[in-house]
């Protein structure tokens, strides 16, 4: 297909006319593509007569994952023709209209990586949409944009208006972190947040699936870790079944899932199934009973690890993997007389931060054996003078200084950074708080263009202190949607969290008829509230 | 029955041997009933042998209300046995466990009013439980606390224990309020709450329907009101029937629905579709097209409340009815020239107050005479000398001054008083900011004790900005729980946020297993997860 070339004040004036149009008449892409040229010109789409279908060679006729989203996109573009469940009848003449998607490459078989193209290209005119892109990825968000430019009049009848649009994402990393140990969520919960997620373009799941508080993961190698470690050995843990069905339901919509297996602290709930893991604390002289972080003295922590990283590695297909390393509490340790001697012996002296390097960089190595990118917290920076040059640094602290100057400190290190800091969504405060999250800007600290490009992206963060399935949906949405444009837009066009408010609310709206539980913005209402009461 | 008499020492032995036999064997009750003693003797119930019945002649065994409650209360109680639905059999010789209900008043046809005893007695003993009271809503509370008695071993066996309870509320007024006019709130949605409200023994209904940005209630008088100032005229109003149902299902429940219609200011939507009822503003000479508060100057705005308050004050049974009377703004006013005449003709000066007072004072005369007594929010007590003192003033301020001296000043004027101020729920804070809500004292002012007796309750309020019926559950509950012990309970039993939050997180779970949508309290687990994703 003919790509389209924009004069960039053409553009901006088109951008201005789109919005003046009003909300009634075009309903706003979110996140903002990085060029949209929409006229006021358009199309009625008769939803019998609609024909989701593949462009090209008959090589492209077989895409499990273009299947998939047609079927999937066909209700969300008509919602109140599904629901409303008349018969499908066949179109009178002259209603068809045809999205015809084209792909680059049509390797359909693989998972999203870190490398993939989510480009896409959508031309938009009588009869027909033009969806162009490098892979399924950028076809799967090209299917999003098209299923937002599609409104309908007071009558109910179903537009979609003349449109040109070349988009991709501004970083490829845009990630939400699920926290399944502090709570255990439901895989349908897990699963209705993909749906969501795919919305909104973001693109990565990070499954932090452990933590102190539970271990629901049921491992194939270590079966006591969820038996005695997870809340409940039956009702609260994740089957292998149930991994292999999240991973497979983020695939379909072209998003990563990376897991996070955090130690060697927050790993109190592996202890439970793990004898001899966790280190004994000590109160003077004898064991107090309770336990610290993983017993990096002991080659029997290695062996496990090496074993269990050989289980989870394989069962998460994601080339990156999140290792934790935050937040190692030192007291358990140095109680202990085994991990002095072991000091000693190292030549550690009183630095313990030696002790948690050393650890940390047998982890790294296990996990590079794997083949596997290794993605720490910032601590792990902080106290390790040795970090691979290809492992991803985990933003998540703004204090004592703003996560700006980590930012600045790390990539001028040379590292690759992920942005989590601002957007921990667990916190929240009274009234728009998602101005906060939207005026983000990741790249906006002191360092050279090279740093700048060091920044791989950011992540939304739901811890699950006060958060599980009750709550998570209308916390999580639309609250999150403003991280997402921040990661995905154009920084220059995407300035104003007072412009993009009315976007939003749209955003908002749309999500409720999609079934999502997203929460209101400010007084008002939406055509279709939230039924699922 | 035998009315059971305590030695105090004795009860707060039994009370904290109760908590000792801990959370496994004795679910506690929400919110601490005044005396009570648990023993550790224990009574097996066969979920098929269970009899709810009436004790008494046969003159009490015909109401309405308590055959409602034992249809609603037994899968209360059983909650695994209803939703597995095994056939019902004929239970087990010796298996039959009786809740016998006796009542001084069989007066079952009318409405819970702000006089009506709540107070009972339980007495649970080996096949049988008698319960007490002077009126069926006492029997309502005595049931609440019966089904909260009942547990589970780990087996799946029921349990409920020896125990000995005599309860009452410690105010008369526990009220939830919900705002349907910044988001509308489905019937559905309201129904839900109110089953809740019945679980903390909350009693009143502060329906705050219309406000400034829509106008939900359809009046038969004046239905422009809601078609044209409801957020949609079909899909975004409360019928009359929608109405009647409200308090249909709230009486079931011991609940007061007490309607809020705010004036003179909040009432912009009224104004849609009510013509000459707002005041014009005027910018220099003309009218600049915006409107203000109602005008207090037109004989015709008397003359449409009148009609309007004959058609709610039928509509709505209780006895209270609040007139808002919160935050009116003098500028519209101040900028309205006939306004201006009139306050010369009436002699105000430049007192706007004056005005303000003027206009209070016929609403509250018009709803004297339709036989209400009137609840404003406080600021008619500042501007308003001749309030008539048996209106109840709705704290809501903490600024500039505390509560606590709001409290010591309006009751000094000799006026009841209601406690909204420090339970505006809406408001939310990361973590456990419950703590907040049960840490209230509403007696705890400056003041005799003839001021104290002045206070008759208080009100947990959820205000609409950003609330709709995606996140009112998991904001409310169990957040107003807080508020639902605070004041039901003994202040000196329950001084202890600490303390409480084990009970808390039993009744949370409780919650969930009913089909609350109640988040979570801190890290951990309920062996019932909502399911309802």
């Amino acid at each position: 297909m003919a790509r389209s070339h924009f004069n960039r004040f053409c553009f901006l004036a088109l951008i201005i006319i789109a919005i003046n149009l009003g909300l009634n008449t075009v309903e706003s892409v979110w996140p903002l593509p990085q060029k949209v040229a929409v006229s006021g010109e358009r199309y009625r789409l008769d939803p019998a007569g609609l024909d989701l279908r593949y462009g090209g060679g008959d090589q492209d006729q077989d895409c499990v994952v273009l299947d998939a989203a047609f079927r999937r996109y066909y209700p969300l573009i008509f919602p109140d023709w599904v629901s409303g469940k008349p018969r499908l009848k066949i179109p009178k003449k002259g209603n068809t209209f045809s999205l015809v998607v084209t792909m680059d490459r049509g390797d359909c078989d693989g998972y999203p990586t870190a490398g993939s193209s989510e480009r896409y290209q959508l031309n938009v005119s009588a009869g027909q949409a033009l969806l162009h892109s490098e892979t399924v990825w950028g076809a799967l968000r090209g299917l999003e944009t098209f299923s937002q430019l599609v409104y309908q009049d007071d009558y109910g009848t179903y537009f979609v208006n003349k449109t040109e649009i070349e988009d991709f994402p501004r970083f490829q990393y845009r990630g939400i972190l699920l926290d399944t140990s502090r709570h255990y969520l439901p895989v349908k919960a897990i699963l209705k947040t993909l749906d969501a997620m795919a919305y909104s373009k973001f693109n990565v799941f990070h499954w932090h699936i452990v933590d102190d508080p539970s271990f629901p993961y049921q491992s194939r190698t270590f079966p006591d870790l969820s038996s005695k470690g997870a809340y409940h050995p039956m009702s609260h843990i994740y089957t292998q079944s149930d991994v292999r069905r999240v991973i497979a339901h983020a695939r379909l919509r072209g998003i990563r899932v990376v897991p996070e297996f955090d130690s060697p602290g927050h790993t109190q709930s592996w202890g439970k199934g793990q004898p001899n893991l966790l280190t004994p604390c000590y109160n003077g002289g004898t064991p107090s009973g309770t336990f610290g972080p993983i017993n990096p003295a002991s080659t029997l922590s290695y062996r496990f690890m090496r074993r269990f990283f050989e289980e989870v590695t394989s069962v998460f297909p994601d080339s990156y993997f999140h290792l934790g390393g935050d937040e190692v509490d030192f007291s358990c340790w140095k109680s202990n007389p085994d991990i002095r001697v072991f000091m000693q012996k190292m030549g550690f002296g009183q630095d313990y931060t030696k002790l948690e390097s050393f650890y940390m960089e047998n982890i790294v190595n296990i996990t590079s054996a794997f083949n596997k990118t290794s993605i720490v917290w910032q601590d792990v920076f902080d106290y390790h003078e040795r970090i691979p040059k290809d492992t991803v640094l985990h933003i998540w602290k703004g204090l004592p200084a703003s996560y700006e100057v980590e930012l600045s400190r790390i990539t001028k290190a040379g590292h690759r950074v992920l942005l989590g800091a601002p957007w921990y969504i667990n916190h929240i405060a009274y009234g728009q708080d998602w101005r906060l999250s939207y005026n983000v800007h990741p790249q906006n600290f002191s360092g050279t263009e090279e740093q700048k490009k060091l920044v791989i992206g950011g992540e939304v963060s739901m811890w699950g202190e006060y958060v599980d399935a009750t709550n998570l949906s209308p916390r999580l949405w639309p609250r999150a949607c403003a991280a997402a444009e921040r990661l995905w837009s154009d920084e220059n066009q995407t300035i104003s969290a007072n412009k993009a408010l009315p976007r939003l609310q749209e955003l908002r709206c749309r999500l409720l008829r999609r079934g999502v539980q997203a929460e209101p913005l400010k007084p008002g209402h939406c055509r279709n509230e939230y039924q699922g009461i």
